[in-house]
């Protein structure tokens, strides 16, 4: 596939593009940016080696794909690429998008599409309309989810990466995903934040019927609490799917609300309150660990900042890409017994 | 018009029939039950007088409109129910609905209505794609919002007698109806449990945003954030409009979630925190009174669990059918006049 990021290519906005890089880059082509055509991946965004960027289509022969790599506030289609979409599909190319501006719902693409004879794939259509019924939940399937203080903070990294750091060590466990990388990457779940509100809480509670013969499921959270625009996604997901257990995400020095300079964040002692008592209104559920993104810190801060979380809160703390999940997969571990002392008592 | 609840009248389920019974009669024509046909709606439901239960529409003929009458959870027309719209339709009436099963996107209804020349209204269609932005509020609207421990308990009849006790008093207020029969009744508003999860809030926002020139807008609540399907609803609304004052409402006697004895309902002072803390995410928030809905129970009784009520927690407290609302609107004036002064400080 070739991953289209043109003139989006920031770490934030452009967070499906570098986790498909990261999680699938054997699939990955090329990434498709005219700015910064020539260089690699791993130059233009930190990861992907030698996989180039591209000014053209023509560039990558071989691709049969083009994936839309950015996810903006809102989740139109920039009007800048509406010819390089037409020049994919033209070219024989499927196109997959994690837009709310479905693809499918556009004359000209779907036009385009049929009569190349090409498949336009939109990650986020979904036709969810059964409500939440808190029924047939399975006692010994151990429900843990990442929740954080705000949007694009690492969410959906920890969730994959504690799953990841179970499964090494023999534990059946699964990653739900709720968001449009999270699918791509995982190949199922579903695209929370696009279904009627009436029925998310229904659309995360299927997730856990669905996945909940394993004996873990990490479900990847979305939005934040704190987040003016999608608390309600946050809320209807946990409240869905009634976890055992929380991760809580949050990315260093960051100060508020991305993209809201007006709204602050929270200290994480009250963030962890805060998630702790709204979830529990359904079920009883506690943070078991924080995810610390790093970012842009050195790695002796990072380290320094995660023994600061673990002094101040009593919780194991971690940057999953610097020091692995390990530490968060053994609070994991640690509640599955937990639970089950409970059930055995 | 005609109000169809064949079948479905009892309280819960045929409330939007029973609202506009209760707040439009003048433009109510009969009430479509076989079962109870021969009754008078105050029979029947306990309100609209001498309005006839009919068993055919030929006895409305001079109806021009059916309006669905019922609010079922999940929102689907009961098959039972086609033959009698398609004989509206026929009957050439406009067809009003406020279920989330749109009756355009319904092949036979809308093509049936194409011929006979009639209109389809879905009032919960909706094409809400903003996010919330969090600016442009106009600090010298009082915004108070009505809130539950569960759906069906009276937000939205508290709203509407709280804004017409606010306008006797010369009060510039306004009722924000955020339901489908909200909607019917006042003629404006956004039907928000259907609008896509990720614009809820941005929904909720816009309809500040455009009623804050009145001096007080009461907005009506949706669902509860003890409802295992509909929590996110009530979150999105509250995050999105911020108000600075709630009216709390229950059902008395009732001890679980409706249709969910699984799930039992907090107490009135659990409620009344949760609800402060979690509006107060976003914005300073508290509750100013409660609105006891003592449908089943005697004057003496629910008399008596007012004072409770308000010897518990302080609250002025009502039932809004048997005393009015004048309690409440004491509230929001007193909110109003300590806004004022802290703003003037």
């Amino acid at each position: 596939m070739v991953i289209l990021t043109d003139g989006h290519t920031n770490p934030h906005t452009a967070k499906t593009a570098i986790n498909l890089i990261r999680y699938r880059p054997a699939e990955v082509a090329a990434v498709l940016d005219r700015q910064a055509a020539g260089k690699t991946c791993q130059e233009l965004v930190g990861v992907g080696g030698d996989i180039p960027v591209v000014a053209t289509l023509a560039e990558a022969p071989g691709a049969n794909t083009l994936l839309i790599g950015i996810a903006p506030a809102g989740g139109k289609i920039p009007k800048a690429w509406r010819g390089i979409l037409l020049e994919a599909i033209g070219r024989g190319m499927n196109v997959v998008s994690g837009l709310h501006d479905l693809l499918k719902d556009d004359a000209e693409f779907a036009e385009a599409a049929r009569r190349a004879g090409v498949q336009l794939i939109d990650v986020r259509d979904n036709n969810e309309t059964d409500v939440a019924r808190r029924e047939g939940f399975r006692q010994e399937c151990l429900r843990i989810q990442t929740v954080a203080n705000d949007c694009s903070c690492g969410k959906m990294v920890a969730a994959v990466e504690v799953v990841e750091a179970l499964k090494r060590r023999g534990t059946d466990a699964k990653f739900v995903a709720t968001g449009q990388t999270g699918i791509m990457i995982e190949g199922d779940g579903c695209p929370v934040d696009r279904v009627i509100c009436d029925f998310l809480n229904g659309a995360a509670e299927k997730l856990v019927l669905k996945n909940q013969h394993h004996d873990v499921i990490v479900i990847e959270g979305q939005g934040s609490l704190y987040h003016p625009s999608y608390s309600c996604v946050t809320l209807g997901l946990l409240h869905g799917c009634i976890p055992h257990g929380l991760i809580a995400c949050y990315e260093m020095g960051r100060k508020c609300i991305d993209g809201m300079p007006q709204v602050a964040l929270p200290s994480l002692e009250k963030l962890i309150e805060c998630y702790e008592s709204s979830a529990s209104i359904m079920h009883p559920c506690r943070v078991i660990g924080v995810a610390v993104n790093g970012r842009p810190f050195r790695d002796e801060q990072v380290t320094a900042e995660c023994e600061e979380v673990t002094r101040r809160t009593g919780l194991p703390a971690c940057d999953v890409y610097r020091h692995g999940a390990d530490r968060l997969a053994d609070a994991v571990l640690q509640l599955q017994q937990e639970m089950g002392r409970m059930r055995g008592a």
